[in-house]
């Protein structure tokens, strides 16, 4: 069978192509368009480059256009963007890639919008050697903003989620050697493959934090997302709010088949790409929300001190002295 | 001299380091931030990729961070922008990349923005095998729309200034060998590498469409940005439009130098990198236009027909018969 290759089709021809996934009013000019009222824009720009975040083994175009997308979702919601008006793409494409993949992967963009609303406002294409999809997101700033530097001393830290299933899911796609002392459920397995490559936000934490809240004055609060880890994350929130982060190791929620021992503590910090928010509250705040959603946890609260991370389990203090988080 | 390169420094320094390019309220969080009012915010999304749009000979890092800003204020202007509020950037860079280049790379972009308005609104850096820089530039839309597809038969086809000179700057830059049989002028080598290096774009170009506007209740009029070539341009108007552009070749304005000959003409038509605006106005608007704007020049008109391109000079439609434009 003949496969279309994006060389025979022509830069033209890919352009009009991909005009059909866009909604009506935005094709054919040189700029997109964003209607907007006195309110603040939220804006995030992520890329996935091939080799580096991705490749043709660890996930297929479908999901990887999903991907894309749901991680800039998860920054917006990380600033506590209440509504996601749409993005731009911004393609990057070897001259041999298959129109089918192209299509596959805008697939997958649409799903993801239909999922967390939005839609295709403009984008490019460019010849390269490597695949890469960067996505700006737009989003509407709500009544809450959710800002890396807002943590304060005495407030409880909290995850949605569980930490170090994406990592488990790479290494698991890319037969990276395990621990061999350990043999992994089945049911880890699949879980772990599906949060790697098909994760997901939480698009009512937002409505959940405003319904909660047990004091209306407060209008900012602590939180990131856990894109490059939960140790990074907390980290960047001890940094930017420049205080001390301690860390109640017994509360870090794990998966109930995931095995113990420093290596796949280092998993469960390190990992990265689990899309999960980190964040902090007022004691009271804190408590009320994690009551009323379940996939919420209290994992340690923020003290007066220089920005680091502690856990109160003096033993596991080992585990952050060397980040193995490094992209370059 | 030990030469620092990204490896070096890592992700996290490298982020610390690119904020001090950055205004102070916009660092070190997940998102960017735009405050609007009632208006519409207009989109540009542009990336440039190493060994397709630029190499380490061709141009230095100062002038491509530039030029990849001004590539994008380009297509903001040709949509009517009247004002640009920022840019977001996404680099794709080797870890071998010398943080010196990356300095002069900002340095380039923040020239562009002090040049034509705008700050940094956000980014961010990821590992890859070649350099791309991605930059998606926000403005807002003026009280003229500018769109591809508002062309009417009868107005008449203008440009800003000189088309072929990028082209030809890339070409003495590549050391690609040009005709034999003409020596060029050394001003014409200089002003050629000046465009392809330092393109420059058209700010006042609104406020002169504005001022000499006849009939106040055109609030439309076609306009693109000849990015890809002036050839591609009046094509995009055409089929955008759904009529037929007539160009007059003995108006078509050519450097004083520019020699003469099929293969300069294919130059000039298909060349690309010009960022010069070519548009259409109802015949008075643009009697005036041209008279108040010296480098505006009248080219043609647009008449009803299907799609295409015809020069009145029957002998030079041959020109056309093949688009050596082919990205892919």
């Amino acid at each position: 069978m003949h496969k279309e290759i994006l060389e025979d089709i022509g830069e033209k021809e890919l352009i009009n192509r991909l005009g059909k996934f866009m909604p009506k009013n935005q094709i054919s000019d040189d700029c997109a368009l964003i209607k907007t009222k006195n309110e603040k824009l939220v804006v995030n720009t992520d890329s996935l480059v091939e080799n580096v975040h991705f490749n043709d083994i660890t996930i297929c175009p479908q999901d990887l256009g999903r991907k894309a997308v749901v991680s800039n979702i998860s920054d917006l919601l990380s600033s506590g963007s209440k509504k996601t008006l749409g993005i731009t793409i911004s393609l990057i494409l070897p001259a041999r890639t298959e129109w089918i993949w192209v299509e596959k992967l805008y697939k997958g963009i649409n799903k993801a919008l239909k999922e967390y609303g939005g839609i295709i406002l403009g984008g490019d294409c460019s010849k390269g050697n490597e695949k890469v999809i960067s996505i700006t997101a737009f989003g509407i700033q709500g009544e809450l903003e959710l800002r890396r530097n807002a943590c304060k001393p005495g407030d409880i830290i909290l995850t949605t989620g569980i930490h170090g299933l994406s990592k488990l899911g790479f290494m698991i796609k890319n037969k990276i050697k395990l621990d061999n002392n350990v043999s992994l459920s089945e049911r880890l397995i699949s879980k772990s493959v599906e949060h790697f490559c098909r994760p997901h936000v939480y698009p009512n934490f937002l409505k959940n934090l405003l319904q909660t809240r047990s004091n209306k004055k407060i209008r900012r609060i602590g939180c990131t997302d856990s894109s490059d880890g939960l140790f990074q994350a907390i980290q960047d929130l001890a940094i930017a709010s420049n205080c001390k982060a301690i860390i109640n190791y017994e509360k870090i929620p794990k998966d109930m088949d995931w095995p113990e021992g420093d290596k796949w503590d280092k998993y469960y910090f390190f990992g990265g790409e689990d899309y999960e928010l980190v964040f902090s509250l007022p004691k009271k705040w804190a408590n009320n929300l994690s009551k009323i959603d379940k996939n919420i946890y209290e994992i340690g609260y923020f003290a007066i001190g220089k920005p680091a991370i502690e856990f109160n389990d003096n033993n596991k203090n080992k585990l952050l002295e060397e980040s193995p988080f490094k992209h370059f």
